[in-house]
C-alpha cells in the first residue's frame, strides 16, 4: 500500500493581508468579541425528529443532468455532478445514469437469475439463493464508454459534470461470477458468457469467459444497500474497469456460448468506425482518465490565495501510478497526492495544494497508470481515431482560470 | 496491506440432494426450459425515467428504529440495522442518529466555525473558506459510548440493530483539525480544545490537544456529498476511534482551553461509576468489538447446507487484527476473513464459510486488534465493571440457531 503524505502544503508568504504566516485565507478575525458572533447565527429552537431513513439537507443541491435533454426520459443518460462530490465514494443517488428502455420495477422476491447453456449443471438463484453465498465487496468505478463523447466533438464543455460526468464509483457487494461458474460447471467448449438484463429492451452483451472467470461480480449491493433502481436493483453485474454497459442490469439470465452472441449492442451500437474503415468492437478497458473538478468551468475563485487542486483519475487497465496537475496549460507538471488506501479499478481521489497569484492559469491533470500509459491530449487521440470513433474518448480536459476567478474552459 | 483472501469455501459434499460436488444450494433446475422462465417472470413494459437524484427502491425496506420509543423524537437515538447492510460503507440515510435537541435545519452559507482562546490568531472560516484548504477522506466508524447498553444490562437483543446498532462507518471528507490549529497558532499553555455544537442544547466537548493535532477531522461531506442533517451539517467533527459524543454535529465553535471545560457532556453525562466508587469520565476510546450480522438474531435460515457467516469489527485503539468466529458457543474458534483494503478507525467486514448440519448452533465472534487485546465476554466485563458502567459495552454476542433455522439471543 502507497503511504498517502501528509497534507503537503508549502503555500508561499501572502504578500498581502494581515497574517502572514502561512495564511491561506483572509480570514475574518474580530477578537474578544467572536463568541457572540456564532451564538447569534445559531438559534437555540428544538430541531427536528429523527427518522428511520434519513434524507439530504434541503440546502444540498447537487443533481444529475442529463446529456442530452430531448424529452425522451427513459432512453437516454444523466451525468454525475463530479464538482460536488467529496472522497472517492459517488452517493448511490447522483450515481450516473444510462438506460435504454426505462428503469424497470422489480419484485426482488420474485426475481431470478438463471445460468443454463454451455453448462453442466443449468441453474436458477433467487436473492436469498445468492446471499448464501461466499461474497465480496470492493470498490469500483464504472465508466459509460460514451463518457466525454461532447468533448470528443466539441470541447467545451462547462463543468466537470458535462466533461466526463458518466463516470461514478461505488462500494459494490456480491458473488464472484466465477463462483456461480464453478458451481455451475463450465463445458469445456465454453468461451464466452452472455449476459441479459431484465429491462423492456433486454440488453445483452457477451463477456469472455476468462474476464468472467477473473473479477466479475453479480453484485445484489452498492454502498452498503441494496442496488439502487436506476443501477439495475435487485441485480447487476459489475464487469471492473470494463465499459459501463458490459455491467449489465437487472440481471436475469446468463448464458455459457462458444462464441459471442453478436447483440444489438455490441454488433450495431458500441462499436467505433476507425479512419482506415475498420470498425473497433469489444472495445472493453477503459483507459487512463482523469479530470480536475476544483476549481473547474462553471465555478469562481472569489480571491487570489491558497486553493486545494483536486479531482479523479481511474483507469480500467492498471492501478492508477500517478497523476500530474499543470496550471500552466501543460509546461510544467506537479505530481499530486493520491488518497489512500486505493484499490485496483477505485476512482482515486488527487489533491494538490496551489497558490493562485490572481493571473490568468490553465489547468488540467493527466493519469498515468501502472502500465506506463499516460492520458493523451485530445489532438494525439484524434490523430489515431479521426472524428467518427466517439467511445472511450479519454483526453486531457482544461480549465481556464480568468484573472476575474472565472473558469471556464480551455 | 494483507492480502484478501480468494473467496475459500471447502464444503463437505452433501449427504442429499441431486448435485454432490461442492453444491452450495438445493438449487431448482429444469434444462432447457430454462429461457422461458426467467422471461415469464420479467415483464417488457417500458420502465420510469430518470432522476435528477435517485432514491432506493421501494421494496428495500430497511430502516432505522429508536432505541427507546418514548414519543421523545427530539432527544434519543436510533439504531442502524446491521442485519442489512453489505461491505462496509453504511448508506447515509442509515446511519445511527443520536441527538439531545433535535436536528437543527442550518443555512450552509451562513454557518462560521470560530476558533478562539489560547490562540495567537482567532479565525472565523465559513463554508467555502474550508473547502479551499488541503483535504483528506478517510473511511471512519463511529460508535455511540451508550452502544450496547441493553446488552450489558438485560442480553436479550432481538437483532444485530438492536444488539448494537449504534455504529456506523463512512467516508468522511474535511480539513484535518491540526491544518486550522496550526493557522490559528496555538498558545504553549493551551492543552485542551473544546468543540461546541450549533444544536439548541450546544452539546460541548473537550478534545485533548494531542489527539486534536493528530487526526481529527473538521469534516464537510459523507459518503460524497454533504454531511447528512442528523450527522452534523453542514459541519461535523469526526473523532477517530472514540466515543461518538465527542465528534461534535453542527460544529460552530472551537476554543483552546488549558484544561477540560467541564461541560455537562463530560461531567455530568458519560461518565460510568465504578465498583470501587469511582467515575470513570473522559474514557474516550471505543474498545475492540464485533458482531455477526449474518445469520443472526431475528432472521430464519431455510434449510441446511452452505452459509456464509458474516459480520462487522472494529477498534478504536488499533487496527483490527483478526476476528475470530465460533458456532459452538466458544469451544472453538475459526479465524474469518477480513475485507480489504481496511482502514484504521474504518468498521471492517468479516466473512466465514461454514456449512450447517442443520443441529443446534451457538453463533458468535470475537474482535483481536493489534494491541492484542481481545473482546471479553460479558461476565469478564461485569466483573471488572459492575452494573453501573453503561458505556463502552462491548461483549461477544451469542446467537442461538435453532434446529428449526429461527435464530434467537443466546
Amino acid at each position: 500500500m502507497k503511504k498517502e503524505p501528509e497534507a503537503s502544503f508549502s503555500p508561499a508568504p501572502r504578500s498581502t493581508g494581515r497574517y502572514t504566516r502561512r495564511g491561506f485565507l483572509a480570514a475574518t478575525t474580530v477578537g474578544a468579541m467572536l463568541p457572540a458572533v456564532v451564538n447569534a447565527r445559531t438559534p437555540r429552537e428544538l430541531g427536528a425528529p429523527m427518522r428511520p431513513y434519513g434524507a439530504r439537507s434541503p440546502f444540498d443541491k447537487a443533481a444529475r443532468v442529463e446529456t442530452v435533454p430531448d424529452g425522451l426520459q427513459t432512453t437516454g443518460s444523466s451525468l454525475t455532478p463530479l464538482q460536488d462530490l467529496y472522497g472517492i465514494v459517488t452517493p448511490s443517488s447522483l450515481h450516473y445514469e444510462r438506460i435504454h428502455s426505462g428503469v424497470p420495477a422489480i419484485d426482488p422476491a420474485r426475481h431470478q437469475l438463471m445460468i443454463h447453456g454451455l453448462v453442466g449443471r443449468p441453474f436458477i438463484f433467487s436473492l436469498s439463493d445468492l446471499k448464501r453465498l461466499p461474497s465480496v465487496s470492493r470498490i469500483q468505478f464504472l465508466e459509460c464508454s460514451g463518457n466525454s463523447q461532447h468533448e470528443y466533438l466539441q470541447p467545451d464543455s462547462k463543468t466537470p459534470q458535462h466533461a466526463a460526468g458518466l463516470v461514478s464509483c461505488s462500494e459494490w457487494t456480491g458473488v464472484l461470477l466465477s463462483t456461480l461458474l464453478n458451481e455451475a460447471g463450465v463445458k469445456p467448449e465454453a468461451r464466452w458468457v452472455l449476459a441479459e438484463g431484465a429491462d423492456a429492451s433486454r440488453l445483452a452483451r457477451s463477456v469472455p469467459l476468462e474476464k468472467a472467470m477473473d473479477d466479475v461480480i453479480v453484485a445484489y449491493a452498492q454502498n452498503g444497500e441494496a442496488v439502487r433502481p436506476e443501477q439495475g436493483f435487485p441485480l447487476r453485474l459489475v464487469v471492473p474497469g470494463w465499459e459501463g454497459n458490459i455491467s449489465v442490469k437487472w440481471l436475469h439470465r446468463l448464458q455459457l456460448l462458444d462464441q459471442p452472441a453478436m447483440t444489438r449492442d455490441e454488433a450495431a451500437f458500441y462499436t467505433d468506425l476507425l479512419p482506415s474503415g475498420k470498425a473497433r468492437q469489444f472495445a472493453f478497458v477503459m483507459e487512463a482518465k482523469s479530470i480536475v473538478t476544483r476549481p473547474a468551468g462553471g465555478q469562481r475563485l472569489p480571491t487570489p490565495g491558497f486553493y486545494e487542486i483536486t479531482g479523479f483519475a481511474w483507469s480500467g487497465r492498471a492501478r492508477v501510478a500517478a497523476v500530474e496537475v499543470s496550471t500552466d496549460g501543460g509546461h510544467a507538471w506537479r505530481r499530486a497526492a493520491l488518497q489512500q488506501p486505493d484499490q485496483l479499478h477505485s476512482l482515486v481521489r488527487f489533491r494538490l495544494p496551489w497558490n493562485w497569484d490572481g493571473k490568468e492559469a490553465v489547468i488540467g491533470s493527466r493519469c498515468i497508470d501502472e502500465t506506463g500509459y499516460v492520458q493523451p491530449e485530445r489532438a494525439e487521440l484524434l490523430a489515431v481515431r479521426g472524428l467518427a470513433a466517439p467511445h472511450h474518448y479519454n483526453g486531457i480536459v482544461w480549465w481556464r482560470l480568468q484573472s476575474s476567478g472565472e473558469l471556464v474552459h480551455a
